[in-house]
């Protein structure tokens, strides 16, 4: 662990700081420069903006509103694979290197909110790794101890967060390369659902499956890059407008969180097993209903990955720069990558036809679950051991991670505790992920951010900073994107029990609040006997209002149609007035529709008028 | 054409006679026996049911209820890539047959609605192909003229269909072969949306990409197979259920219909640009509305088909039979098979990529048509031209075809006027096909309907078999899945012109009716003086009801939840009885809301209030 010797960057810090005249941005991108212009002992760095054009954006910045610029100041840093004009872009190659006329636009998104990319970060060269050695730049350095692999692909982005020089970075993540540096740093790694940001200006690994990355010291501030990071890109074959993310895991009290069957948990270092027995308590404490999946599918899947066609994506990738200079490729990597192209098309498509079975079998977890959640990694090799077996040691540290993508899953992986050292070394971070379909990065990131705020000891300090946690990350992220779903008040034969309560659960529908209206109501009972007529008093025209005991459920909007299509007369859905003085979609009665209603307003409800036994 | 020599087996004529006593199974079987015992010079067949088997089935199923069978006594044919129990499955090579245990489930849904498989049909070997030559059966025959192309692969399928041999048959289609066939013998050939019929127990082309297909002498019969064939198969990993369709363009009066640019259109044949020129005119005659579309994006998609790598799939699907036994293989098709070993997995995601990007150019039609009309062959080549020159020959069918299963659309190919013979010949069919994105096979089928009940002449004929269009094929088939959308009557706001009317419209809602409700409502202008509230009049408790201005507008379920969450009160969605006595979702409004509102019912409406200048 670094003793702060700077002050934080994370983005409640620095924000706060800004706002208080603390700081400013020339001061703040001072900082950057002199952290990042030592030596570089942990080879996060491949190259750097220079220091009097970063003052001159950080003096650019100071004449612009800043409540016009969500990141107005904010530092980061850019994965060598990703284009950043007015640097090369190498992919940890320098023979492959190119000036790229432009910011890819996932970039030029962040530099037009304010922030100011200083550099780029040393990969797995080509992105093909897990581990953070495989580049002539040399390994990169874990952020807690040198002796110890920083993760890859997306290693100096991982490192230079964890070390405090920039308040977030941008990696990529095909197999796993934004979550396992994650892990081994305590860092944030989002790895957004395939599509939301764009991927062009990036060097391709999978193009198929690759996704830009974020790393960032907590949940929050993930929220904050992704929010601007993301927009849908039409020149980008790959890329997918948002949707909306449904429930909400992230401020559900009680998650359905499944987890990899006992006996099915897979370890390469002793202590993590207890780790992520400490995770699934932490995870009891935050409310979660644990659920044991047979995660067999799943591993099958991320083998599919590395055993499979798609590293000929890899070699389709810099076919014609391999082809020409191979002796210019790191060793293991082009040992990798030239394997790809032994691989023949009709494999890929037996590969495709296969992942869609596995896909069909691991999608029925999610009738089970809200969100899974696993060890982000096995394990935490030393760089001797990987620089041993280098091809061996980096599969095992995908074993959870590479299935992602190819699921269409979105991710987020998170320091999770802490594993003791053997006495000589001072340990080193343990960290989970949690994952869920496609679309609900957001909830995912609110649920982490509940996750963070329930560390303690070590892991409760940003990175490798030794800072604590801010208590302004410590509140969920504010939710920026649209749920996609609607509340509905149900106040007769909707309510649970009743017998058109399974119209609410078939659509998905999950109860939010048992409560009441405002005692503004009337309630009726329609002369069919079996149903209510919930009626607003207005202006005398009806007796004093009571309050009337109503459910609020929830469900997909896309779902809230055809149940409204089927309500028949005299009843329908427009406003209702709640207790607490809020007002949500609910059941209302035509007028016309209470000849021969009997007002049971008196019972407080229906269940209670039903409970009496009267009739109408 | 053929002078009939024995009764239709379309499903309106066989029906109708078995409910009238005048035929039955076991008598249509014979039929069938002795219409398929010659010496098939059409080379349509490559296996037949043992006649004793035949008849036992007709036997066994005149034991059972007909109301119960919905396919009860139909007789139908099955490609010979299809497993048919009790009958090897050849896909055209005797040396890789098999004795499957079972009917392929698609098969079997058929069987178990009533309807007997007869036999297996001969195809382009392996599916690979468009012409129907490419078989050790020797090459199909036109059912019209013997010197022409019967089409392929699914050739023994459309020409036994033709000929008046069985009432429908199954091919396969994944570049066209299941529409090329259907065009040069006067069929309906329903390409339907990628994985509704499961292809389990099918001998894969490219498994990604294959359908089942359905020949039948009217669309209304194809839509009847269609609902029993179709089907979720769990076991089938391409398997997908079946969606909404949404908007009908069967049902529309006025579709918007796609066709290429004229410069674009590409013809192999004289007279096929004069045929489909007088297909635009005829659907102007339907009411549909044309917009020429720019069809490169189409054409590129289609060649990255047989020009790309999915020729790989048709390798990789008998990658070991043909690798062991090359000289068992037809000579063409091994050719152009093992033309896909030499491609590598690299070039198949790089085509992954270049699809999506297709797609997306593609995609941008649907924002303008409903559906596209296209020729479904560029021209109809003799025996003789093809086998002189196979592949080019082959290449030029597909050009309308080859991007339909890529771009994810559901087609029906359908007849469309004759093509004048040369003198010494009869005359050959002229076809065009309708296609739409995925699942809206069923509204494709009511807009195909339509269009064959315009058709006269030759064309006005089912197959070549000269039997007259019956009378009841001439109605569009009943829509048997679900549209997943609803109506909704408006009389305020949501008026076409009035301010909130964009709140349909950009949820994709289209005006179905003006027109008004019932006389049983009073119309108020609330105090806002926005919004009118519609309240249906009730025993007295208000003044005698009127009829109101309203517009029935239709949007998908979908979209129609947010629509209603956000009506402020006191306004809602109910039921609206309107003039013809039908009831819709509608507008209404709370009793309480009524409070200083102003009752307009004598202005008929709410536009006519608005204009009246009068304020509450």
């Amino acid at each position: 662990m670094n003793t702060p010797s700077w002050p934080s960057l994370d983005l409640a810090t620095l924000r706060a700081d800004y706002a208080a005249g603390r700081r400013d941005p020339l001061g703040v991108i001072e900082q950057v420069i002199a952290a990042t212009s030592d030596e570089d002992a942990h080879r996060a760095w491949i190259s750097r903006v220079d220091p009097e054009r970063l003052r001159a954006q950080a003096r650019a910045l100071m004449a612009r509103d800043p409540a016009t610029l969500p990141l107005w100041g904010v530092p980061f840093a850019v994965k060598d694979n990703i284009d950043v004009a007015g640097l090369p872009t190498t992919a940890g190659c320098p023979a492959y290197a190119y000036a790229p006329d432009a910011h890819a636009p996932v970039v030029q998104r962040l530099v037009d909110a304010g922030a100011i990319p200083v550099g780029k970060t040393n990969l797995d060269q080509f992105a093909t790794g897990l581990n953070g050695t495989r580049s002539p730049h040399g390994a990169c350095r874990n952020a807690f101890d040198p002796a110890y692999v920083s993760g890859g692909s997306s290693a100096g982005s991982a490192v230079s967060v964890a070390l405090g020089q920039v308040s977030f970075s941008l990696g990529t993540d095909t197999a796993g390369s934004g979550r396992v540096p994650a892990a081994f740093n305590q860092l944030v790694g989002l790895k957004p659902t395939r599509g939301l940001l764009s991927t062009r200006g990036v060097v391709p690994a999978c193009r198929t499956l690759d996704v830009v990355s974020i790393f960032a010291l907590t949940a929050a501030d993930a929220a904050a890059v992704l929010a601007v990071a993301q927009g849908f890109d039409a020149e980008d074959p790959c890329s997918r407008a948002a949707l909306p993310h449904g429930h909400d895991v992230g401020a559900d009290p009680r998650p359905r969180l499944g987890v990899p069957r006992g006996d099915q948990r897979v370890w390469t270092e002793a202590g993590c097993a207890a780790s992520f027995d400490r995770a699934i308590e932490q995870a009891r404490a935050l409310g979660a209903e644990l659920v044991e999946l047979d995660f067999e599918p799943f591993y099958e899947t991320a083998r599919l990955l590395y055993e499979g066609p798609w590293v000929a994506e890899r070699y389709g990738a810099i076919r014609d720069f391999i082809e020409r200079q191979p002796e210019a490729v790191f060793p293991v990597t082009r040992e990798i990558t030239l394997g790809g192209k032994a691989l023949l098309a009709a494999d890929a498509y037996a590969a495709q036809i296969r992942l869609q079975a596995l896909k069909r079998r691991c999608d029925v977890v999610w009738s089970q679950v809200d969100a899974v959640l696993t060890p982000t990694a096995p394990g935490h090799p030393t760089i001797a051991a990987m620089l041993a077996e280098p091809i061996v040691r980096n599969s095992e540290l995908g074993t959870y991670t590479n299935f992602m993508n190819l699921l269409d899953c979105a991710a987020v992986a998170l320091p999770s505790g802490w594993l003791a050292g053997d006495g000589s070394a001072p340990g080193r971070p343990f960290g989970i992920t949690l994952f869920a379909p496609a679309h609900q990065d957001v909830p995912l990131l609110r649920l982490a951010a509940r996750w963070q705020a329930t560390l303690t000891g070590p892991a409760a300090t940003l990175g490798a900073t030794g800072h604590a946690l801010p208590a302004a990350a410590l509140a969920a992220p504010a939710n920026q994107t649209p749920s996609g779903q609607v509340r509905v008040a149900v106040c007769g034969a909707h309510l649970s029990g009743q017998p058109l309560n399974p119209q609410l659960t078939s659509r998905g529908a999950r109860l939010v609040a048992a409560t009441h209206t405002a005692p503004v109501y009337r309630l009726y009972a329609l002369p069919d006997g079996k149903r209510p007529g919930l009626q607003r008093v207005a202006d005398g025209a009806t007796p004093g209002g009571v309050a009337i005991e109503v459910e609020v459920w929830e469900l997909p909007a896309t779902a809230f149609g055809s149940f409204v299509a089927a309500i028949p007369a005299p009843l329908g859905i427009g406003r209702t007035l709640l207790a607490d003085g809020s007002e949500v979609p609910g059941f209302i009665c035509e007028a016309s529709g209470l000849a021969g209603a009997r007002d049971v307003s008196e019972f407080g409800g229906w269940r209670a008028w039903r409970a009496s036994g009267m009739t109408v």
